[in-house]
């Protein structure tokens, strides 16, 4: 009897290291393509140079939206379909124009409309500006001083934490909240020092709100060394500085747009789900290269790796690009509306959305027994690839709405290196030469080796 | 007596539980410094921008020995001193030129001189040129029919290895050694294949070697571009295409040039010393940012945040910026050397010769016991930095030379993320624009954790 057990105990480990090692011989195959015939990097070079910047309800977006479909169907992958949304509108218009004005000089500076911003008036506005640094001194403040004037959210990033994600969630409130903020005070404007680590002369954008009750002023970012110099000159001479900006920003009436998906049909359980996404919409400053260009061609790549190898997967494999991820995320909304509608089961999605530096990890959202169970089995597997660092944390914002109709989903987010991605992040900065192809790539590689891993043992 | 043995045991434990904290609690210091206050970047951008390309021998390597002393100097280092060294003094001349030449046409491609190459007469050399992939290959031709041409070492760069060192490796032997086995079989020139993973127009220099008693021919580096056009014409018309350049680079007599050292000296073990360095020399096509301006800067770096938060260190640390890295080596030479005349006690040092990324990890060559020491005791203080990755591994060309007199010194690398080195490295990309902030910051106080981990606890 108990070489018997003996005897099972070791078949069962012998059984075990060949699944692992089928498991690394396959990944083995997957990086080998990817990083001497990857698509990636082509794909994405044609993104940013042939169509550009892709804004929701652009014309670029709806280019976008044409091209991956035919992307795609052109890689022969088992359906390749649109998903109808109705997106935001919103136009930058004019090149933004500001100063700060002491007396009679004036000194030009950098500023970018923040997206959903209104508009100035037609010749601009010219005020006193005053700096604060929290929501907290802004109250403290009072409508007293503030009624009339522009205010000015200076807080800066957090050098110290050594991942950026968390310094951009640290001063994003100032973006995204401000202006109601500053508005319910009496402000007639928002200036916001850009969200990035860097030093530089760029305005970085990205989505603000107002609030329905509240008087929608308008909102700017202003690059980091103007907000420096802006800081340091209200230090000499705060009642004499004002500030002048002028936009003409707009919204429009909602646009028609897409989802962009393409599955390989699962052989085993076709109505159970596996998706990869990133979002096809971007800024309009630039090229949307790493947000998130990279992202959506990484998902295409995922499913381009793994038919080219010829793998059958067991469950279905959707690559799902996102539309309006930036400014309303009604493509992820949609996408999530629509699955509950037709009844699909979603057992897992993995979005990359934090650009396309050097693999690192994954995070796992709030899916401890999923966690446990990746950190014991998969890692070793990972660890050849350095993309092994696995730790509970958020999901991207596209796939979120799959929880609540999806008991048991596992969300997940692909995790590269993060110490760029702010410098360019939502700024002229973000074009295809700041997109290193290995990098790329050996991101698109893990990936697909994860997919692979969740399609054959799913999070057991 | 046994509740005695757990007392013991409790405070062992307790003991150690407070030095690992006073460990993560001074780590985490030089941390901020390094990102709120860090000096790498500002030090780098003087380098590449005010003194620039610092070939050994060249009126700018005097430069950069100038003003590195003077800068440590500032930092009121307890000791700065230069040791002198002669150093090889190779100038390239005039841009070279070259041409594919198929009867009476012609296309201009980019080549550079590969660094010791002799010139070409002073029309240049036009003969036919054959392509092989590996000395194997070209003897198997034999002499026959290599006399009289241009050999193309055209073995490109293998994509699949993870990390780009080992691909470097398999492939620069052809840079390195090439012209002396062509010229063992009476060819006339060589070119040879950029040494990059990249696909793009810049040739990348390098070192290269002659033998005592084989004919010196001229050698040059070719685009990857050029070079695979060059490759798929010889396919279509092997016989009919010649190759044409001209190049007028020489060597001139040796220049006395210098290491560069600064020391805080020890307080309790002060003829004990820990180095840490990186090579001050660069290549002449570009501003030797990553290569190896960044390695310097962090070891002065090192210093400079040791210091800031008045750390009095037990041995003596030393910055060495060594002169002469890329092509002679001989400023690591001389450290040994005077090493062991000056009877100095290393007991470890530390290079940083692999570009200024994002940290991973660190090397340790030749000694089980320090690394199995360092990874038991030190992996998760430099978790949270993600610099944990800590294996066996080869250590800096420039400390190597330490090792045959100090037994039982401990010779370390940093390791930083390795996907983008080669790109740039030895090419005209290789500028201050190409080095990143944060990683760069990072870089350096992971190297001053990692010194002061030494420092404090050796590997016992």
């Amino acid at each position: 009897m108990k070489s018997l057990k003996l005897l099972i105990a070791f078949l069962f480990i012998v059984q075990s290291s060949i699944a692992q090692n089928a498991d690394s011989v396959f990944i083995r195959k997957l990086y080998d393509e990817a990083l001497v015939n990857g698509h990636s990097y082509q794909n994405l070079e044609y993104l940013c140079k042939q169509i550009g910047p892709r804004l929701s309800g652009s014309g670029n977006a709806q280019k976008a939206v044409e091209w991956t479909k035919k992307l795609m169907d052109g890689y022969g992958f088992d359906h390749v379909f649109l998903q109808e949304v109705m997106v935001p509108h919103w136009v930058r218009g004019d090149k933004e124009v500001a100063y700060i004005v002491g007396g009679k000089k004036r000194i030009a500076v950098p500023i970018a409309a923040l997206g959903g911003s209104v508009s100035t008036p037609v010749n601009g506005i010219t005020a006193q500006i005053i700096e604060v640094r929290s929501f907290e001194e802004l109250k403290a403040l009072g409508a007293s001083v503030i009624k009339g004037k522009i205010v000015f959210f200076n807080r800066a990033f957090d050098q110290k934490s050594i991942e950026t994600f968390p310094s951009y969630s640290g001063a994003v409130n100032q973006r995204g909240q401000g202006a109601i903020e500053a508005a319910k005070l009496g402000a007639v404007g928002v200036i916001v020092r850009s969200m990035t680590h860097a030093l530089d002369d760029h305005p970085h954008t990205g989505a603000m709100r107002y609030a329905d009750d509240i008087t929608k002023i308008p909102a700017a970012a202003i690059s980091t060394k103007a907000a420096n110099m802006l800081s340091d000159l209200l230090k000499f001479a705060n009642s004499n500085i004002q500030f002048y900006f002028k936009q003409n920003c707009k919204t429009l009436p909602d646009v028609l747009s897409y989802n962009v998906i393409g599955e390989i049909r699962g052989s085993e359980k076709p109505e159970e789900i596996i998706s990869v996404g990133g979002h096809l919409d971007s800024w309009d400053l630039a090229e949307g290269a790493h947000d998130d260009g990279t992202g959506v061609m990484q998902s295409v790549e995922v499913l381009r790796l793994l038919k080219t190898i010829n793998y059958k997967p067991k469950h279905t494999i959707r690559a799902v690009l996102f539309m309006n991820e930036e400014n309303g995320l009604r493509g992820g909304l949609k996408y999530a509306e629509l699955a509950k509608q037709n009844k699909e089961i979603h057992i897992a999605a993995l979005e990359s959305d934090e650009g396309g530096f050097t693999p690192r990890g994954f995070t796992v959202d709030d899916s401890p027994k999923a966690l446990s169970y990746i950190q014991a089995n998969w890692k070793s597997l990972l660890e050849p690839y350095k993309v092994d660092d696995i730790v509970s944390g958020g999901s991207g914002a596209d796939i979120g709405p799959l929880k609540e109709n999806n008991p048991g989903i596992v969300l997940m987010e692909y995790r590269p290196d993060s110490q760029r991605y702010f410098d360019i992040h939502h700024s002229a900065l973000d074009i295809f030469e700041n997109v290193n192809r290995r990098e790329l790539e050996l991101g698109g590689a893990s990936m697909a080796a994860f997919i692979y891993l969740i399609d054959q043992h799913r999070m057991k």
